[in-house]
C-alpha cells in the first residue's frame, strides 16, 4: 500500500510501505476512508517531536471501514464504519482506568504517526481497538467525523474543559487555526460573556468571528490592551494557547488575570519564560495536556445533531494521493487559507476545492 | 512609637516613627503583642518585591489587642485579643464576594508591610478590621496563633490546596522552611501515600522528618530520581515550590508526573524557564497564589483542637525591640538554625532562645 511517510525533520514523502498486519489479538485493521493533516505534524516535520522514529507513517486522524480484527475485539468487526482517534488506550493502567487515556502507560496514548505507523495511508492498524475507535452512525458524514478524531476533542478538553471556561467568562483564544476555532465553538457552550480570538492572520480571524468569536485583535495590534479595556482592566478568566511558540504562550500568562486560567493546548518544541515576579501573587492556573478523547462519545452525539460545525473548519479536500500536495497546502496556510485538509481514499468522491 | 522601616533594598531600621491613628471609619488599632518576620520580608530587603515604598514599617503578621476601633467596626471592640491576617478585605469587590481576599481590589490584599505601614511595631493601625482580624479564644498561646497569620494559611491554601493533595498521593515539598514544613503538617490531613521533603539544609530537612516527612533529600542529591524510584518512575503528584527561586521552580516541574500538580508558594523576584517541551503533553496544572486566609476561621478551630503543631516551627524569641537581631538570626537561617522567628511586645514575657 501507500503511506505517508517521515524520514527525518524536513523529510517526508507519499510512497509505498507494507500493508499493516494484525500484532496483537486486540488490534484491528481500518481502511482509511478519510485523514487529516495535523498541525502536530507540522510540528514533527519541523523536529520538535524528536522521538518520532525515522520510517513512521504520519497522521492520528481518520474515518475508516474495520476490514479485520483480532480474536480479542469485542466492540467492532469487519465492515463497521468507524472514527479512529487520535489516542489509543489499553484501558487497563492506571492512567486510563482514571479516564486518563492520553496519558496511558500501557502502551497507548499518543503513539498513532508518533511511535507506530499512522492513518496517513490506505490502511492503518489500530491496537487496542475497542477503546480506540468509535462506530459511527450513519448519519454523520466523513468530513465532519474527522474532526472529532483530534481537533474537537483536543480543543473541549485541554482549552475549554482543562481551562474551566464559566458562564460570564472573559475567554480569550490565541491562535484561531483548526483547534483554536474548535476552542471558540465549544467554549460558547458554556455561556461566556465574551470570546476574543487572537492570531496573526486577518482571514482566520474573519472565520473567528463566523464561529462565534465576539471581538478578534491581529496578533500586532496589542491584544493584550484589547482584553483589559474589555474587562476593566481585570484581564482574561481564560486564555486558551493554541498556537505552541513561546512568545503566544508568554502573551497568554500576560493577558490572563487574577484568579484566571492559562489552558496551553499548542505543541512546543522549546521552553517559554515564565515570569514568576509577576504571575506568583495572581491565582493564576496553567495547564497542558494531551487529549484524553474522554469527550469523543459525547461530542460525536453533538455533531449528530448538528451542534458542531466541524466541517465548516475544512477548507481543502484532496484525493488520498495526493497527500504532499494537502501538506503544502495546509503548511502554507498564510497564503493559501487553509483551516483543515481532508484527503479520502480510492472509494470516497472527493472534489478537491483547491485547485493547482 | 518604634516600628522597622523599609529604606530601600539592603536598608531597614528599627526606627521612631509617629504613632498610627485611625484613619477610616472600618480601622482599628491593634496592640503588638507577638509578631513575626517572614522568608517575604527577607525578598522585600532584597529588593524583589519593588512596589514596597521606602519608608514603610514591614510585617504582615501579628497577635495583639484592639486599643481603638472606627465608627463601622462591628466585630471587635477595644480589648479584644486579635489575630491580624496578612491579608486584608474590603469584603466587597468581585474578588472578596467570591472569597478571593488576597486579589481585593478595594483597598484591601495583601497591603500590610507592602503598601502600608505593616506590624513589625509598637502599634499597626488594620484597615477594614471586621474581615482582616479575627478574635482568638483564650486557649491559643500567642506562638501557636501567630503562625495563622501568614505561614498555616499560605500552605494550606496555596500548596495544599491549589495543588489539590488527595489521599494516595506523592507530594514532595521544595523547601523545608516554615510555609514548606507548615505544607508538609497541612498535606498529611489528606492522607497521602507519602511526603518527601528536600532542602538545601540538613537540619531543616530533620525538622521535616519530624513533623511528618516520609523521605527526605537534599538539594543537591538529586530528588528527581528519589522520587521516580519512589513512585515507579510515575513522577510526584503533587509538587510544591516554597523556596522563590528559578532552579527550585524548575525542578519541581521536573519531579511532577503526569496529571500531577505543580503548587507555586514562593515569591519569585525574577522569570524561571518553563520546559514546554516537556511539559506540554502531560496534562500538569501549576498554580501560583497570594493567599486569601479563607481557611484561618478552620485553622484556628484545629490549632485550638491542638491538630496544628504551629508553636514547633518556632526556634527564636525576642523582645520587640532586637528586632534588627531577629532579622539577622532568620536571614542566616543556615547558621543559626532559624525556623520562624517571633517577637513580643513590651507586656509579654519572651524567652530568648538564641543567645548573643
Amino acid at each position: 500500500m501507500k503511506g505517508y511517510v517521515f524520514h527525518g525533520p524536513g523529510q517526508s514523502a507519499w510512497e509505498g510501505v507494507p500493508d499493516p498486519g494484525l500484532k496483537e489479538p486486540t488490534d484491528a485493521i481500518v481502511r482509511v476512508d478519510a485523514v487529516s493533516v495535523c498541525g502536530t505534524d507540522l510540528h514533527i516535520l519541523a523536529g520538535d517531536v524528536p522521538e518520532v522514529p525515522p520510517g513512521t507513517v504520519l497522521g492520528h486522524e481518520a474515518v475508516g471501514e474495520i476490514v479485520e480484527t483480532g480474536s480479542d475485539v469485542r466492540t467492532v468487526r469487519p465492515g463497521d464504519r468507524v472514527l479512529v482517534s487520535c489516542i489509543t488506550a489499553c484501558g487497563r493502567c492506571r492512567h486510563c482506568r482514571a479516564g486518563r487515556y492520553g496519558q496511558c502507560r500501557g502502551g497507548g496514548g499518543w503513539i498513532l504517526g508518533h511511535l507506530v505507523d499512522g492513518t496517513q495511508a490506505e490502511y492503518v492498524r489500530v491496537p487496542y481497538a475497542d477503546l480506540s475507535v468509535h462506530p459511527l452512525p450513519g448519519t454523520i458524514g466523513d468530513e465532519d467525523a474527522v474532526l472529532l478524531a483530534d481537533v474537537f476533542p483536543t480543543a473541549y478538553e485541554v482549552g475549554v474543559q482543562l481551562g474551566c471556561v464559566c458562564p460570564g467568562d472573559t475567554v480569550v483564544v490565541v491562535g484561531a487555526g483548526p483547534v483554536g476555532l474548535a476552542a471558540i465553538i465549544t467554549a460558547r457552550l458554556f455561556a461566556p460573556e465574551r470570546v476574543v480570538a487572537v492570531d496573526a492572520s486577518a482571514a482566520r480571524l474573519e472565520s473567528a468571528r463566523e464561529l462565534g468569536a465576539d471581538a478578534v485583535a491581529e496578533a500586532d495590534e496589542d491584544p493584550g490592551q484589547l482584553v483589559a479595556d474589555l474587562t476593566d482592566g481585570a484581564g482574561a478568566d481564560v486564555v486558551i494557547e493554541a498556537v505552541g511558540r513561546p512568545e503566544t504562550f508568554e502573551l497568554c500568562t500576560r493577558m490572563v488575570g487574577a484568579g484566571g486560567h492559562v489552558a496551553n493546548v499548542g505543541v512546543h518544541g522549546g521552553p517559554a519564560t515564565l515570569h514568576l515576579e509577576d504571575l506568583w501573587s495572581k491565582n493564576v492556573t496553567l495547564t497542558t495536556g494531551l487529549v484524553d478523547t474522554r469527550s469523543t462519545p459525547t461530542l460525536l452525539r453533538m455533531a449528530v445533531a448538528g451542534r458542531l460545525p466541524g466541517g465548516r473548519l475544512i477548507t481543502h479536500t484532496f484525493p488520498l494521493d495526493r497527500m504532499q500536495e494537502a501538506y503544502d497546502v495546509f503548511g502554507n496556510a498564510a497564503e493559501t487559507g487553509a483551516l483543515k485538509v481532508v484527503l479520502g481514499g480510492e472509494r470516497r468522491e472527493v472534489v478537491p476545492a483547491y485547485e493547482v
